[in-house]
């Protein structure tokens, strides 16, 4: 990967400042065309050795293009707010809208690389992370995202000289530190560890471009045309190129499913209910508190047709809680702001740091759910989605989120019924809208939509319970009960089933032994 | 994953004769259709536990469909030939050619599952698997298979009265052994093993289809409209699915690259040719014959402009092997079986046993060279290519091979002496053809592709070697002294540095200090 930049490049400084101008006013012009489409995020990674011109390069961008347009980010060891989440947290925060430069100084690419040379990680671990990092990088590049990986390279010789020149400038000599001295005796380590880590995350979505770091003419003259000819051939494009699915193939040849084979007459004993409700909410008091929960955060996913009982279920688990604790996430259509993302953005923004909780009164989800139903998004945005949406579960519980995810159940009788109450109801009139009367319409397409979805999404990690809600008394408790045993299960560390956990019976005794 | 195999579905008997007959006429319509057109080959996976229907799945498929256009491929342990070559070898050797159906009863899923239940492979190791399946599949569906990927699970209870139906019945009583009853009390650890294996590996272009095993009929009627409904999805399509590629964006900023900067005037001395040749060939005919080797193979791949020498430089490494041990593979445009295979087919077939070596006059590369300046292929193809090649060169390195890649450089005029001079003598005349002419038109476009090809697959673990060919001698010593070399470092196992092996002068040195 790094043969072309070693045979040694090089542009002279006149030949440097005749290229200039012309490039930097067809910069200029492509950044103000991408910025009024906007519709392309663009995503520029500065990568490569020490010394290798990353800082100069990206202060030669912001002199040659828009600098309100850009925005840089430089990543250094995580903060305590960003360690307490996700390790692809604090990228997710800072990717830029559609329309808009962001300039890595330092990126995913800079942890697995170091851990790997230090020996934090194994060499498999390492393969782990280039595979992660090239699901999300196709992920953006799906979303619409340019992603450009510079990566400028040194011999270790020009290295040397390179650190020599900027620890004899005054100017620069702050620059230097031991730290890069003693990088350079490991110089053939990073080489090796770089090369098979580029090599891995060498994609056909985002390939790297490697270039010679030894020059500064031909570095800037490089990075420069590299931008331009990419933004004009992505400007260029008629549709955002679309991923490998296949076509979504469902049988069904008894009738029966996931959700028709629930029993929504299922009710709890009116007598009991209080006491099951105090019971329950007590122990959730309890496990929030615990020095286990500490390290550890909670995501709560509810999803459930219109009416269904979120909102009842919701404050039920709340009342429970510290409101210092918790934060409840209702969400709606997408804000301008979301909409130029990638569209699992405004779930990452709201996760929860260790020891706090995150209730989401609808979720990621509604990819493969409403704008699935409703045609919001394209085939081949929905049918990809299950597989980011693993992957985004996947990150969370790795990090030591459990995510408890529940799909309340009605009957479709049930949910007229409901409709007609709030209709009369004055106070619960603002929660019926016409177009809950349509969604309505689509019943059957969303009830299938709610089998491919546990199908595909309901994993060993992040399982999905599903709840017959035709009683809000009997939803409430057992929504209350499994959050519970999970947070339990959890905490002991016993591993899950992969299955989804209807632990109605056993905790229906279990609970009951306890209050007897 | 599991949720709706488990609420217990069931067709009645009747029913499913009912059913039988449409379903069956319609696969035969399909699989003729398929079968007419030999454009999709259909890769069709069969696996779940043990005692759910596995046997008796694909001997309905076979007495729905027309066996002609079937194959079966079970495998169990690899034979001897097998292990001795990359894992991936015996599922290539098996792959159904357009038009056809391969049904594949066990399959690249059951060792790693196996090997992970019985601890013989880290977590990682297994996600690792996860995703070198991931892009094989992709890599197959982008070649325009139809993956079709049956679970087919039971609950831990019906696996136990399946398995004793089996045991009872005096017909099937032999197919149920200690082994699967064994198996039976680790049924929570292969749940959670698959679960999480299942979901690593249900990606948008092949999903897993899980099915319930529990009822003959219902699982029966499953497969096969599963099977129609996916068969006419794909024969519907009006192109295959396109992947996720970023154009190739080139930049030249100073006219230098890798082929420019060599020096094409190195020329080896006369005097010492015969001497130098003799002696690498010498250590060469020692090295292939060395125990070390004997657990290793040796792919060595040339390419290089017409007239390069390629031709020569092979001869002159055969010379210092015994026939026996190794094959020449003389590359030209594909045959019909081999074009009803993915690109990489016919590379594989050809792959040399542990302690045997294969020399490839034209390579696999010929995708990212030939045949993508001549059109032959999408831009899609070949820049998805690269990262398939780099896949394929892992998993031969992985194995044990050792990747020797040579690309012999020559000038344009340095060509057209060749040619004019092939015209001339009688007995070199063939060699020459109008097609070589027109290559030469297109100098640029080959050498520009000759240099994408070394940026992106100069690896490690297989690194490209330029070879300065204009002396043909030079040429040929410098290619059995890099052979020699690279076999010397593999057998000390020193890691590779990942860049291009120019070991000329240092070599030179060695070469002559051995001499004197």
């Amino acid at each position: 990967m790094f043969e072309s930049a070693e045979i040694g490049h090089k542009i002279s400084k006149s030949d440097y400042r005749k290229a200039v101008p012309a490039l930097r006013s067809a910069l200029l012009e492509a950044q103000i065309e991408l910025y009024e489409a906007r519709k392309i995020p663009v995503v520029v990674l500065i990568s490569g050795q020490d010394g290798a011109g990353k800082g100069e390069t990206i202060n030669i961008l912001y002199e040659w293009m828009d600098p309100r347009f850009i925005s840089t980010l430089a990543f250094a060891q995580p903060t305590e707010e960003e360690s307490d989440r996700p390790v692809m947290w604090r990228y997710w925060q800072s990717l830029p809208p559609k329309g808009r430069l962001g300039i890595f100084a330092g990126s995913w690419y800079s942890d697995p690389i170091r851990q790997s040379i230090e020996g934090e990680i194994t060499p498999e671990e390492l393969d782990a992370r280039a595979d992660q990092i090239n699901r999300f990088e196709a992920m953006l590049v799906n979303e619409g995202a340019l992603v450009l990986k510079f990566w400028f390279h040194l011999t270790r010789d020009a290295q040397k000289s390179r650190l020599k020149a900027l620890a004899n400038d005054p100017r620069t000599a702050w620059r230097v530190t031991q730290w890069n001295w003693d990088r350079l005796k490991t110089y053939n380590k990073l080489q090796e560890t770089a090369g098979h880590f580029l090599r891995m995350t060498n994609t056909p979505w985002a390939p790297w471009v490697v270039v010679d770091g030894s020059n500064d003419a031909y570095r800037s003259l490089t990075v420069g045309q590299v931008l331009l000819n990419s933004l004009k051939a992505k400007l260029a494009e008629k549709a955002i190129p679309v991923s490998l699915v296949a076509p979504m193939v469902r049988v069904d040849m008894d009738g029966r499913n996931v959700l028709s084979t629930l029993n929504l007459e299922k009710k709890a004993a009116s007598a009991d209910y209080a006491n099951e409700l105090a019971h329950w909410q007590g122990r959730l008091s309890e496990l929030v508190r615990d020095p286990r929960f500490q390290g550890r955060s909670l995501v709560c996913a509810f999803e459930g047709a219109d009416a269904a009982g979120k909102g009842g279920a919701i404050r039920r688990i709340c009342a429970a809680m510290d409101a210092r604790q918790y934060r409840v996430v209702p969400v709606a259509a997408p804000t301008d702001e979301e909409r130029a993302q990638p569209h699992l953005w405004r779930f990452w923004r709201h996760l929860p740091r260790r020891g706090h909780v995150t209730v989401f009164d609808r979720t990621w989800y509604g990819r493969v759910l409403v704008e699935r139903v409703e045609g919001f998004c394209s085939e081949n945005d929905w049918l990809r989605a299950y597989t980011e949406i693993n992957d985004f579960e996947h990150e969370l519980t790795d990090a030591g989120s459990i995510v408890v995810k529940f799909w309340l159940q009605i009957s479709q009788e049930e949910q007229l019924r409901r409709f007609q109450e709030r209709e009369k109801i004055a106070f619960k009139r603002f929660k019926i809208t016409d177009e809950d009367w349509r969604n309505r319409e689509k019943w059957d397409a969303y009830q299938q939509a709610v089998c491919d979805m546990v199908e595909r999404t309901s994993t060993g990690r992040a399982p999905w319970t599903l709840v017959e809600a035709n009683d809000k008394k009997y939803a409430r408790v057992k929504i209350l009960r499994t959050l519970c045993e999970r947070l339990e299960e959890e905490f002991k560390g016993r591993a899950s089933s992969g299955k989804v956990k209807d632990v109605g019976k056993k905790s229906e005794k279990s609970a009951k032994g306890k209050k007897s």
